[in-house]
């Protein structure tokens, strides 16, 4: 990746990095706050600048003008498994297999309702570590379903294979860790489920948009996915899910609602699936959102997955090479893996000081990551937006928060932000 | 009424009338197409001017330039609540016992299993008319629990009290139908289904914003609703729900994401509800949809509901002696209840060639109502907007149409609306 003189990890060095990057003019189509280093994009993506005009567009030729009629004249009507499709094209998803809809929990719910009913199994593998959403959306369902499936939680991510035995019905697995960035073997734990007959539900809320995927090679069953974060579809967008064609006419979800049925304007009393995904829609999509979450997607469509990856571990590597070289000697540890093929596009450090290191004094001085309980900082990189001076920079202030003790200060406690 | 000279339904009378109107003001709030009529506000609500600029603001500075502090910061975080209780104030409920989340379909199956949790009834009975997604959501949560409920559908409002007897758990009914805008008696049937031990859900779709309600005084236990309809917050924007005070903290419901723990950013592994009505939110809210709703939420609050209700009553029947008068010759026949205190904000008429009268001639002349199969034309009263001189001319378009036959050509099949 480095092809001059300068020295590997300075300023100049990254300089020409960013000068060479393939993806860097991706950065002008962002809205960035000056004096901000952005590196939360997995909690919140930025904001495109194309989407005012386009929501404004939408909210007053659209809704305002056509009122009514634009469910059909502007394709509100389809907009679902529309941008499903465009998900399906970042994802590695065959068209008609993906849908944008509700949010990424209720996504979930409808999924692993979904893959219950396909399989007599009683047990559904998990991390302890998933993302709590994902446990909690398990515990209601196995709650309200009251047909004694249990959850088998594991509590390292080695075990994951050894969990998914003959007795499991579906293995309900984060791609990318939300804590530590550590991302699992898709394709190799789908095909041990799958040999044990079991299903598995991918959660791609920290992967789609930042680390190459590729649904239809690993034979994925399901996943769900998140559009606010590397999809920059603003806050709180819509999520999307996805279902393998060689099921989606084999199962139902139970939040069957009219969106979902094969012929929602004939008002039939009861309910026929529609063929294909658009049997996973439930009620009215949110129009607004769903045009914001397009811009996002049409945005990162014109950035190779491949070129968006590269760069992605590229800005992992020097985080981590600086972070050794400025900032070990004040007790940080990694805590996400330590090769890059294993991380998706973050990079985590555990500290006993962390959460007043990040809320206090690193935010302060501008440099945006994020914190997660006990003592994880979290750095994401967005490599549409994120060049790699935004990384030297913010190892220099970090240096500077711990040189100086900064972050010793009476504390900001309880600061909220989304994962 | 009618306090002048002019002869009643006369264009002068009912230029007097607007002339009177003590909401007219209203109107100039909405961003409505010149040369359009719009009786379609039952469907999608006009835009409210304020909409565009505040979405703005929302993208511009909160999204772009606050990035992941506003959830804090610019109260994303309390959204769902905040807005919530300002839908309390418009459908008479107090403080904390309505929440914006999610779809009306959603909300519905959270609100409906929180309510079967509670009663130990096998029987479920809503209306055979009821909007059909109120009974594809009933029919998919009946599967899923697999607990052996039951649905029982009344063919006619006349025969919802005899339905529910003691054996009866939850019965689901829309207090104003869509189809017929026939209106509920509320605090009757809660009453006598509480007389009986069984609870209510009430499908409030088409009332919130343009019917006078009193959920607190009615003893309701559990509503829903829809924004983008009398609420004015756009295409598809977020439902709400309300549960009563009393029963909040003694159900959970299925649907239990990280915004319904009680710690949501302790990311602990299992779920503890929220107190009070927080723990009916799940995944993270679309905060432009949410945004767009708002506005519209404010704008309604400005006007009185007493107000509000009477102009609607009026409109409605000024637009049933209208037709009457000019168009009942054609064969309409009225499909709405006579008596204005049975109809919510809508009235319908039967004709054999309704579709063709509606989607292919009435619209084209700049008259947007609605068609519902086989042969309703259904005209909805938005009293923040419609004007009387609206329902005059509106009526003399429909005389016109029949007149000169101008429905009686080759016909645009499938339109697709939304109710």
């Amino acid at each position: 990746m480095q092809q001059n003189n300068s020295e590997v990890g300075s300023l100049e060095a990254c300089l020409e990095l960013d000068a060479r990057d393939s993806l860097a003019h991706f950065r002008c189509h962002f809205e960035l706050p000056e004096d901000t280093i952005y590196l939360d994009g997995n909690s919140l993506g930025a904001l495109p600048k194309a989407t005012s005009q386009r929501l404004s567009e939408v909210v007053q030729l659209e809704w305002g003008r056509d009122l009514i009629s634009s469910w059909n004249k502007h394709g509100w009507w389809d907009a679902q498994k529309r941008l499903g499709d465009k998900v399906g094209r970042i994802i590695g998803a065959e068209l008609g297999t993906v849908l944008v809809a509700d949010s990424t929990s209720v996504n979930l719910f409808k999924v692993v309702a979904a893959a219950l009913d396909l399989h007599p199994g009683k047990i559904i593998v998990s991390e302890q570590a998933n993302f709590p959403t994902d446990l909690y959306m398990l515990e209601g369902l196995i709650r309200h379903m009251g047909r004694g499936h249990q959850l088998r939680l594991v509590n390292s991510p080695e075990d994951i294979l050894a969990a998914i035995d003959s007795d499991v019905a579906v293995a309900v697995l984060t791609h990318v860790s939300y804590r530590t960035g550590r991302m699992l073997d898709m394709a190799a734990i789908t095909a041990h489920a799958h040999a044990r007959g079991a299903l598995v539900v991918w959660d791609l809320a920290h992967s789609a948009g930042a680390v190459q995927l590729d649904l239809s090679g690993a034979d994925v069953d399901f996943a769900v996915g998140c559009g606010y974060k590397f999809l920059n579809g603003g806050p709180g967008a819509p999520g999307f899910l996805y279902v393998a064609e060689r099921l989606q006419d084999k199962v139902q979800q139970p939040l069957s609602g009219w969106f979902g049925h094969a012929r929602p304007f004939a008002f039939e009393p009861s309910f026929e699936a529609a063929p294909g995904i658009q049997r996973f829609q439930c009620g009215t999509p949110p129009i607004l959102s769903l045009t914001a979450l397009e811009v996002g997607l049409d945005l990162i469509l014109q950035a190779p997955q491949e070129a968006v990856r590269d760069k992605s571990v590229a800005l992992g590597c020097l985080f981590k090479r600086l972070m050794e070289q400025e900032c070990f000697e004040w007790g940080f540890r990694l805590a996400s893996p330590p090769d890059a093929s294993q991380r998706g596009s973050q990079i985590c450090f555990a500290h006993p000081e962390g959460y007043a290191i990040m809320q206090v004094a690193l935010i302060e001085k501008g440099v945006v990551g994020d914190f997660r309980s006990p003592d994880i900082l979290r750095f994401g990189f967005a490599p549409l937006y994120v060049c790699y001076v935004d990384v030297w920079e913010a190892v220099q202030k970090l240096k500077l928060v711990m040189q100086e003790r900064l972050w010793d200060q009476p504390r900001h406690r309880q600061r909220a932000a989304v994962t």
